[in-house]
């Protein structure tokens, strides 16, 4: 089944066999719907002149541009739907062709949309229209995807903003370095993408935000190069970078940063921890979250998440404790954090120390995640996840009332559903908890089922004290709640820059403010 | 001697006791002079009525609030000079007084310069005037010091932004917490002021800015109140505390934080590294930086440093190295920590595992550097530092450019001096190398010495890589080099905002921009 046009990648037909029987096991007997060819506008502008020789206006490029990959992008995509799609792509190989993309679009009174891996869940990369605007070119920054410069004294590395995670991996290994940032999407996603939306890379404490990584950047707005300089820490005004960090392609276009890498990891130490209930297995997360121990990785998942990712079946919550370094074996590390998490209740399980591969393979089938959500769409099963950050002490009553406003919101729209949580991060002073949901599509209701989950997901996060996202950003699909949560005067702030920066408002409309 | 109205605070007596003999080995025979009462011109305009119940007008008061602690700010109070002075002194003890002094000046379009500490070395509490107005209020927050809510599960407190130092340590203490922030004006600086300039903390790495500790920020703005949510974590938009950090009271006035707090630390560990070799003391500081270890202190003090603090006599440089954990012990942190640094050709000269007090008194004797700066006064010593941060691959040629350029300045101006180097921070991509530089001053011209000194040392950091600040902020005295520092949309971006939320400009003009 082809899956090129609206799904995440190439895996379809395995994920297809690997979740069939599971997702019948919950629903009972589902059928295979096939996906509708796609169906794409007529462009509403002819590409400029002086933008064709790095151009195109083809149908499928133009499809391939159109949606992000959230549950609902996919499954428009599936039925055919590209209503939404650019009149052209633009794929500029330098940064002279995009200071002319921006003139041009400056010019023609065009909306560019600044794309990276396209794998945005929120509607971050759909292109819409400001006041004023002809049309639409979506600016696909991957063929800017070279390292330029590896600083191996000072850790860090100059990579072109369109190089897609094994992409820059591939260039940094040769040296001995990774950038170990892997956001669930790192397959497809580029670092440009990672910077705008405040990408947060998974199997990561102390370390998780794109933001920390980033040592200096550069960005070419309609109104000039904003480049900073490279240093590890600085008091001088306001931190330029960190204003850039989440900007979300709405102040201008990134083409380079330098980041900071790691010498790839030489000991690993991991073990996991089974805890009967799953507020004892929180109070353990939370503990090793503050006992400096900075574990590579510290991961907590729920009895229904165990059992959907068969780590048990016995209904045990099951803490994944892992520790990396280039430096140094890390014994210590490890018997004190699983010792923390003994205390707190937990029963070990296994434990591999040395040089061990399971970290990786987990990785990859981590990675793997987002092809099941292909297989979910043919199946007729509305699956989606989202994501939060709320203190320690606001946690008990943010899970209690988000699992049960998803719950009843499932049961309204699906009949009946199914909701899991696990920590994907742990802060010192809170987890950043991760829900997936499940329920029984109606055919051609998707979207609608979709929101209405969705909104009231979103509600109940909000009111509990949670953020909105902790890691997929904001784009047009988290507008509402984001309004609610950033202050007034920094949304005037924003409003403010942006009229500065971008005064014919070109750089991706609709997103983070009109 | 009295130092109430210029020095850094009761020590003088004791800090003469301890350096004259120093000194006087370094520059000969050294004569005491006395500081000059203070003249404060007459105020241009009279206190608001609907301020006058929480401000004054007393010259000490004025005096008190006219300078920060540079060098060149005490010598000018050691003569006596306080033409700077504001108006008057508002002390608001509530938001709601704050709200009414920031209306009021707008209307009567009076400067509203936030004063915490009055600490800064960067002229950044120095009344100036903005174009159009009528004169000048310095609003001191301390009179809101009130850790007002401890959490004890997320590790975390709500301090009012005019807590000083060991006031805000205090009030944690018997709760078992501390914020562990110690910059070296710990003892009079505050939370607002610490947040306003980026304050870097000392012995530590890794969470050093106070910019990491920030959890939320209540800040009054002429158009509103920016308040954020307690978040561990967020990837929604670019981060507002980011903003606010480093915003030099241009923005609003900090009136409240959420802070990440840390039990009191239980076990330490440290050791005492000797060096032959500068260069090989630093190589180790960046293989310890690197190696994931995360030291609560990893601080190197160059032979002469060493020397002037009594630490090592031979011209041996020293790597002072320290953990800290409320958790668990730390030899297998400190072994690993110590076997990098001989590798690298050190020789460990001391250490103590175990509930030692040695950090402790270490620091207090730190915290009387500002104290020794008085001395140098009355002593006709031109005594001043200046502290920077590059990647480690610029460090080599930045040492060599700057320690040269600030020795042919002091050559030149002084006759002679003394300059040594040690780094306050170091991170995995590079350290922050801190100068203090000492030269016989001409009695009288010492602004000028200074002046001249300053500006060859700012240009060679700026030259070679670092930036202009660590952690000392940009204030008055930092803008030529700021300005180049900075990109030029972020400048623009930074106008902008301002124009949106103090377009009267009455929040200290002349700081960060004009």
């Amino acid at each position: 089944m082809e899956t090129g046009h609206w799904g995440w990648g190439d895996g379809l037909t395995d994920a297809l066999g690997g979740v069939r029987a599971r997702a019948e096991s919950f629903f009972g007997k589902l059928s295979e719907e096939r996906p509708r060819s796609p169906r794409v506008p007529a462009p509403r502008v002819e590409i400029p002149r002086t933008l064709r020789a790095f151009s195109t206006a083809e149908a499928h490029d133009r499809a391939m541009h159109t949606w992000g990959k959230s549950y609902v992008d996919r499954v428009r995509g599936f039925r055919g739907d590209f209503s939404a799609a650019p009149d052209f792509v633009v794929r500029p190989r330098t940064e002279a062709e995009l200071e002319t993309v921006l003139e041009v679009c400056e010019r023609n009174r065009l909306a560019a949309i600044p794309f990276g891996g396209g794998t945005s869940v929120v509607g971050g990369v759909e292109p819409r229209l400001g006041k004023n605007h002809q049309g639409s070119a979506t600016v696909d920054l991957r063929a800017m995807c070279r390292v330029l410069e590896v600083d191996d004294i000072s850790c860090a590395a100059c990579i072109e903003a369109g190089a897609v995670g094994p992409v820059l991996e591939r260039q940094l290994a040769p040296q001995g370095f990774t950038l170990r940032h892997f956001p669930q999407s790192f397959e497809f996603s580029t670092l440009g993408g990672w910077i705008a939306t405040r990408a947060g890379g998974h199997f990561a404490t102390l370390y998780t935000h794109i933001d920390e990584m980033v040592e200096s950047i550069r960005m070419l707005t309609p109104r000039g190069v904003w480049q900073t300089k490279r240093f590890p820490s600085s008091g001088a005004g306001p931190n330029p970078d960190r204003l850039v960090c989440g900007s979300e392609g709405t102040l201008g276009v990134i083409t380079q940063a330098w980041v900071r890498i790691h010498r790839a990891p030489v000991y690993r130490a991991s073990a996991s921890i089974h805890f009967r209930d799953f507020a004892a297995a929180a109070g353990a997360s939370r503990e090793i979250s503050q006992s400096g121990l900075f574990p590579a990785n510290c991961r907590l998942l729920d009895a229904q998440e165990a059992l959907l990712n068969q780590v048990s079946t016995d209904g045990a919550s099951v803490l994944l404790l892992a520790f990396e370094s280039a430096d140094h074996p890390l014994d210590a590390w490890l018997e004190r954090g699983v010792a923390v998490a003994e205390a707190a209740g937990g029963r070990r399980e296994a434990a591999t120390t040395g040089k061990a591969e399971a970290a990786e393979s987990w990785r990859s089938s981590f990675l793997k995640g987002p092809y099941l959500q292909d297989a979910m769409i043919v199946l007729g099963v509305l699956a989606d996840s989202f994501e939060t950050a709320c203190t320690w002490a606001a946690f008990p009553g943010l899970y209690a009332e988000v699992m049960e406003a998803t719950r009843a919101a499932l049961d309204r729209v699906c009949g009946c559903g199914l909701v899991t949580c696990r920590f994907t991060h742990v802060y010192p002073d809170g987890p950043a908890p991760y829900f997936t949901f499940l329920g029984k599509a109606k055919r051609g209701g998707e979207v609608e089922q979709w929101a209405e989950v969705k909104q009231a997901a979103s509600d109940a996060l909000v009111r509990a004290g949670g953020t909105i996202t902790h890691h997929h950003a904001v784009g047009r699909t988290h507008r509402p709640w984001f309004d609610q949560e950033r202050p007034e005067p920094f949304a005037r702030a924003l409003r403010a820059m942006k009229r500065e920066l971008d005064p014919a408002g070109i750089l991706n409309p609709g997103v983070l403010f009109d």
